[in-house]
């Protein structure tokens, strides 16, 4: 990152889409209007889909939808151009290349895209994906921070929560095959084969229990009842992990900012007994 | 707050209303007695919308509902009489308007104010604020330091909260744009539309489950499916997350006490034998 | 606790009921055969109430449940008899009354009482009580300390959570007040008044879901979709501050313990000036 | 573990199916192969259930049942011929018999049993014991680390797991107890006898709630209501436990290791200055 006095335009485009000091109210003013415009396009598509709107407004919104496209369009083009001021990243195409293929700028190259598919063709169910453009919003926000902790915690204790998700898999099937055992005898509406009843042991198991298929015989009701007794803890248990960790991570993070406290309260240390200073 | 002795009327409605020791009989009777009216004017007010109740005992309640504005009132005024020997507010007119804007006293007031409408007025269903006064018992009780804790711990981690229901929203947002393109085209009920489609994600993903939309088609059950298992820790998240920073937020309160004990316990290090400084 | 060589009858049976080590053979038998009758006096009052099984053995179950009336209340009589020998409470018949009237021997006297009413008097449905008589086998097995510490921890976080509950109770009056507003006025099923609404609102808020009352109107499941999204997690939380107390109690035990072996490591410390033994 | 040079094929056998260090790229194939042979072999399971599939492909399934138990016995034979080569076993057909008593191989000969019945017999529902064999996928993978570490805070905190198990029990034998006193009486559905109503109890302290049994009179709806609101947290306690017992425990073996490495970082506690030993 070489800088120069006065700064280029390509410095000045830089400083002003990911500004270091929060920015001043011209990016924040900018944010907040590129805040808005995602959440309008996400709001349009949503009403879209009511069939009486979309008969009405149908060329209004592709319209918007069309508008909304050039401005993401530009926006990732000026995030493009700016690419050699970033640190960290190879110099020339390379560098280019490298940056279009993080998350974020994938994910807007894809939203770009899905905004630009005509409405009558057989990719329209593709609009759909410009729902990923509301997980830049968290970009925009101070709530950034927060969601890296989130993301470090969830990425530190991957092996336990794939673990338990294996596990609460496991239960899952288990569940359906006892069930589908007990009940396909019966002749049950809903358990008449393993992959019908995994519906029931999914909805059972995440306590959701819509209700439309439940055993009917004594013996399918006893079984359920265990496997629910003893497998609602198994699929909640992810969450209480991530939650745990969290306030975990937490208090790790202020514990080593008390120890660097004290560390700097007493910046030399000296032998007493030769009073050299310690290393 | 300078207290003359023998101390006035004001500095003894004020020792009245807020006792700073508890209280003695005098003080907790009325402090009960207040409970026992807000209780008795919320009880009145649910059981007052049964149709039955209201035809036979309208007037009544309309009586009660003024009686319980006059003392609610008269509280209010008195509690606005003695705001100048409150600490930490301006004298004069300004203490008692900053006082009339913190959040008890404005719950208060629009509390009174909901009471006054008259019942035939087309802003009745306003009358239903009074539930705020079930707040103030908060104030009466014993509860209050709890009640602090958990709203520190909540502020501490409103980043991480606001987050997590973020998540949880764009959550939401995917599960019924997935789903209402799977199942729209199979005409299940409840999918027409992505704001019809998103009642059923918040009842699934919040693990209620009502039962009077659920997907038909098996494609559909295989992405609720999937949906189910990863969305319910996201939100059930945010309780997991209050409660363990709370939990930890308990045990930093119980460590920083006892190094207060140990650090008065060793004022001075030396032996008591021969008068030396220990290291 | 004044104990003489050889011991008394008094003292055998004491040691026999309450035994400080565990207890021999005969005692952990007495203690299975106990266990298994309370077991299979519930089983049999639950079996009871199935219309078929109360016709065909009525009259032995009324002979089995005036038989194990006639055996606890020998044990309940036994254990009345070493309360001398009981260390902390009062000589004479004090010591008998404040014994009768902990919260163990109170539960089996009423237990003792709902075994004895006849079965056709219109008390017959106090005889559920004897379900209280299951706590007692918790006294019986190793899982005594387990529920202490949980006790302790419940009674430790007893400010915290009466709070939370009383928060979750005024959520639910809320939501309940707010569905009734919007409901109400379309004549939705279930919404009549707000004590049928509160049926609603707890049923929601508990994610239990049964779906006999959901809103109907758009408004209506806008407004109890935000109470879920919300609400969820505040009701949750007493459940998550427990789980995480007790996690917390746990670790503050284990650090105790590792105090006091390490203050054992070192049990004379001396003075490195003058070598005199330290306080 | 008596090794030779060049090493024997029974030392080659045991290192390629239980390598210490990861295992080379055949280790590693062998072991992914094993693993979607696991996986196909319950897909075909569940597949198999299916009425259409079963009349169309039945013989195809029985034979790759018979192949899967083919190469299933064979690696269970293997793994039985290498066994006194693992440490911790006595020599001798005695370290045979205790290796295969152990819970994972005792798994495999289930599975293999479960795949060799005929499909025609009447113990066809044992065939649904190969759902076992996807366990052993956990000992292929990096996750037997967390599953260990997840199985050993379950084992930790045993006692009071069980405890919250019995609490939960009791509780909902307490509920179905008191709704079959207050809903029988009414005549509603689902509440005939006490364990009738205990189907009731477990779906709703749960929170499932199917929605095919819930209280019709206004006294059952107040009794479910509260029971709901102070159930819901003791059903969920279990899983709560174990996620903070599972946090807690990461974080002490983290400090474990921090402490490992603070007293390995100054072994020797001298001035480098002057030579004197450090206070």
């Amino acid at each position: 990152m070489n800088r120069t006095w006065p700064p280029t335009f390509q410095q000045k485009l830089y400083s002003f889409l990911d500004p270091s000091d929060g920015g001043g109210p011209a990016e924040q003013l900018f944010n907040a209007l590129l805040g808005a415009l995602i959440l309008m396009n996400v709001g349009v598509m949503v009403l879209g889909t009511v069939p009486e709107v979309a008969q009405t407004y149908g060329p209004l919104i592709r319209t918007f939808d069309l508008l909304c496209a050039l401005i993401f369009g530009l926006e990732y083009l000026a995030r493009l151009y700016v690419t050699p001021l970033r640190p960290g990243l190879p110099p020339g195409w390379r560098g280019h290349l490298r940056y279009a293929l993080q998350p974020m700028p994938l994910i807007d190259l894809i939203v770009i895209a899905a905004l630009l598919v005509p409405g009558n063709a057989a990719l329209v169910s593709l609009r759909g994906l410009r729902l990923l453009k509301l997980l830049s919003l968290l970009r925009l926000g101070r709530y950034s921070d927060s969601l890296l902790l989130i993301g470090r915690v969830i990425l530190q204790r991957a092996g336990e929560l794939l673990t338990t998700v294996l596990i609460a898999t496991v239960l899952v099937f288990i569940a359906a095959s006892v069930l589908y055992q007990v009940e396909s005898a019966a002749g049950t509406e809903g358990y008449g084969s393993i992959p019908e009843a995994l519906w029931w042991a999914v909805v059972t198991l995440t306590t959701t229990g819509y209700g439309d298929v439940y055993p009917a015989t004594g013996l399918g009701k006893l079984a359920a009842g265990v496997i629910m007794l003893f497998g609602v803890g198994m699929v909640a248990l992810p969450a209480g992990m991530v939650a745990s960790s969290f306030a975990d991570e937490l208090s790790r993070l202020r514990e080593e900012e008390a120890r660097r406290e004290q560390s700097q309260a007493t910046p030399y240390c000296f032998c007493p007994h030769c009073g050299e200073k310690l290393p």
